[in-house]
């Protein structure tokens, strides 16, 4: 299979080859305090391959990565898992007014794509598990029911009829809270209509490498899966890849969109990161998870004697979801306090939890100090008779005005929220964390979401897309114009 | 203004800070062969901003660019040049079916942004240099009568009014051969017609640093500038700028395409890179243009004897046209024995020159190198009695049959070249180097197109798009159908 990318790199910068080419830098390590970088920064020159035709290195390196995942092509993305979910959607959209039967608690990505392609959305709501306030798996028959229903909206529809078409299925699997999803029995619910499934599996580029771990989404069925490389391998931000597989999806048109939505000037920093992570967990990926079951194993016998926290049992190993729920405290001043006083940085804060990702790059000290920092935490709590938070916002369904593109790209105005009911959101109206849409653009304001909001923001939450209490609305025709 | 986004990763990497968020490699040193770079990778945890919403510490260093190229905004673009240009084009597009004019070299990811946004393309065709087979700046007067023809087209238009508005301009200067255009006319000229002007000046991000280079393209007018770091200045690669002027463009919707078309983990190492490259731009960036200038004059005063390499005076001083016109060698030659022999890495080879780049990094040594090499090659060359290859390909324009996205989406089917006559084509037709559209998705390939990118071929340019002399078309409906 070749060297890997580094190696190649590497040799290169030992040569005594003059750059009078890009990147400006030229290896001179009078450029600046990050200089050590770029001694292996280089451009597409003789011998280097090139990402978006790849021939040679990058082929064999994207070789390596479908190996791994057992795919059949695997695309190497320097623009973020962002770019791959832009090309996946892209590829199985063909004409303007298409469906796309998504998961609510999709990443923006993913609406960013529809509104590309000027799809229509349908959506499957996950459950919420009311024990952890996260949202639940999707399952087939949730699946199954939504594709029906937007089978039937053709019939009754005065768009022609291919404009009513369904293009694909995109959910998340896992979830950012570590949700994961029976990816095969969706791809086979997907493809008895004929339907090509996208999984965002962003957050588990580490599933499938060890029996205790569950299995990638690309050997579940799925047409195109989409893993950050940098979320949960050793890999440098901003890295990801794709895979495709089967027949439903082109390969041609996907690599024309994987042109489009990613630099013609790809970093070959990031490459070689791509190309590292995946020999790491190729090599030695099944030891390394092992270390990290160690660790969650060692944590929860640690804690298991607290009184308030507990960690969500029903999460892929890598993500601990640490609740206080029922304590005094939320999930933010846990947060807070595991950062301020025991330094200790989490990934994220929502209502009653914190999120903390585990990887095959842990170590014993980290793990030690965090579970001696949640008995100290724990031992201080006392229990809370604050009325609980009506959990997210999956209840409160909103009715539809203008289709997403129609919204994003209308005339607006800000106004108060308090004065917004009736009125069509132009932007999304997110519940930060965990980034789930209350509203997306084109959906209306009811008076019940308008007080739904106003509690999320007295439980401390950001609601993105609320400005000082303003909202931005579509435009009102004026009645004299 | 604050430290440098480097100096604030540094600190944070010295901390006792443990990481259990994202990127997956922890900052552990066991992370592979290229762990050194991890230990300043992170993600938006806090107090490191969020370049989507930058408010601290990334907004800052967006100011201290916009102060140095004297913007109203200034944002960092991780995903290269590319993904300025998609937002830029974007952000001025609002109807289905507008017209966009643009100079027919512009880069590939103007037509993408063209399709992205279903626009009807106009072209503006530079003249060519035919002493060095370079495409020629624009000028104001052909744009004026571009713009002209545009609004002239509209009345004859069966589409409704609105969808035959222009939507702006896009050209490039530099050129990637260095050739500037006068923006400042260019610019004139737009505005009076109420256009945004769009400048890809991604081969300028050194220009305006020093009294003896141009201008660059903020001060002389353009409401879009896009400007690579990595290609000119000590930064990495896949780094850019996208400046924004005046009341042309909306900021808001350009900042909305931005959280589109990039990364929603955007790599601190980039955004590092590019502040660094500011910085130095900033502290130090005309003495070292200065010595860059020194080079420049050694080289062209050591080889004016030579008796077939010439450099090019219409470029900027950072870009070397170096011509083999009229001599035995073509310029694929030159570039090879460059490589092979003296272990000078070219930017890039053209029928009847190579191209080389210098920046503020270039070294005396390097300089010194390639003086003697094209000395010592020229001692060896004899003149040439070959015909002279008829100059790049906007002598023959071709018809359009489709618009770009309706033949970029359409059904096609692969067939030989020379069977081709009067098909239209589905994917570009590029003369490579240096990538100048021979026919954009949607013309019709005449019989004097197939000559002439046979002629090409015979002459040993790469003709993208062509693939074992077959190549893409519209797929014919069948009549029976």
């Amino acid at each position: 299979m070749g060297r890997r990318l580094y190696e190649n790199l590497k040799a290169y910068s030992e040569s005594d080859f003059y750059p009078f080419h890009m990147p400006g830098h030229k290896r001179n390590p009078d450029s600046g305090q990050i200089s050590e970088l770029y001694r292996i920064d280089i451009t597409e020159i003789d011998g280097f391959d090139d990402l978006h035709r790849p021939e040679t290195i990058i082929y064999d390196a994207q070789m390596r990565a479908a190996k791994l995942y057992q795919s059949e092509n695997t695309y190497f993305l320097v623009n973020g898992s962002t770019s791959g979910i832009l090309s996946a959607v892209s590829a199985i959209s063909s004409n303007v007014g298409e469906k796309l039967i998504i998961a609510r608690n999709c990443h923006k990505a993913v609406y960013h794509a529809a509104f590309l392609n000027r799809m229509r959305l349908c959506y499957v709501y996950p459950e919420m598990n009311s024990e952890y306030d996260i949202a639940d798996a999707i399952t087939a028959s949730q699946l199954e029911r939504a594709i029906v229903a937007a089978l039937e909206e053709k019939d009754q529809s005065i768009l022609p009829q291919k404009e009513g078409k369904i293009a694909g299925v995109v959910i998340t699997s896992p979830t950012y809270d570590g949700i994961c999803s029976n990816v095969e029995e969706i791809a086979e619910t997907a493809h008895k209509y004929g339907l090509p499934l996208i999984v965002d599996q962003a957050h588990g580029a580490h599933l499938g490498l060890h029996p205790e771990f569950p299995e990638n989404a690309v050997c579940q069925g799925a047409d195109l899966v989409i893993h950050s490389v940098h979320k949960t391998l050793p890999a440098p931000t901003q890295t990801a890849l794709l895979h495709r597989n089967g027949n439903l999806v082109d390969e041609e048109k996907l690599r024309k969109y994987l042109r489009i939505y990613q630099s013609s000037s790809p970093s070959y920093l990031l490459m070689a990161g791509i190309d590292e992570a995946v020999s790491i967990a190729q090599e030695d990926g099944e030891r390394r998870l092992s270390r990290l079951l160690e660790y969650r194993k060692y944590l929860l016998k640690e804690i298991k004697d607290c009184k308030y926290i507990r960690v969500c049992p029903d999460t892929e190993p890598g993500k601990l979801v640490i609740s206080v729920k029922g304590s005094s405290l939320t999930g933010q001043h846990l947060y807070d306090i595991l950062r301020e006083k025991y330094h200790l940085q989490m990934e994220m804060a929502s209502g009653t939890y914190v999120l903390a990702i585990l990887t095959m790059m842990d170590t014993w000290e980290g793990i030690r100090r965090l579970s001696k920092a949640l008995i100290e935490v724990d031992c201080e709590l006392c229990g809370s008779c604050k009325e609980a938070l009506p959990i997210p916002c999956f209840y409160v369904l909103p009715e539809k005005d203008l289709e997403l593109w129609e919204a994003f790209l209308s005339s607006a105005e800000s106004i108060e929220l308090q004065e917004a009911q009736g009125r069509t959101v132009v932007e999304f109206i997110n519940l930060y964390p965990p980034g789930i849409p209350i509203l997306v653009p084109g959906e209306k304001i009811s008076k019940e979401l308008i007080s739904m909001i106003c509690r999320y923001q007295e439980y401390g939450y950001t609601i993105q897309g609320i400005d000082g209490q303003k909202v931005k609305v579509k435009k009102e025709e004026s009645r004299n114009a």
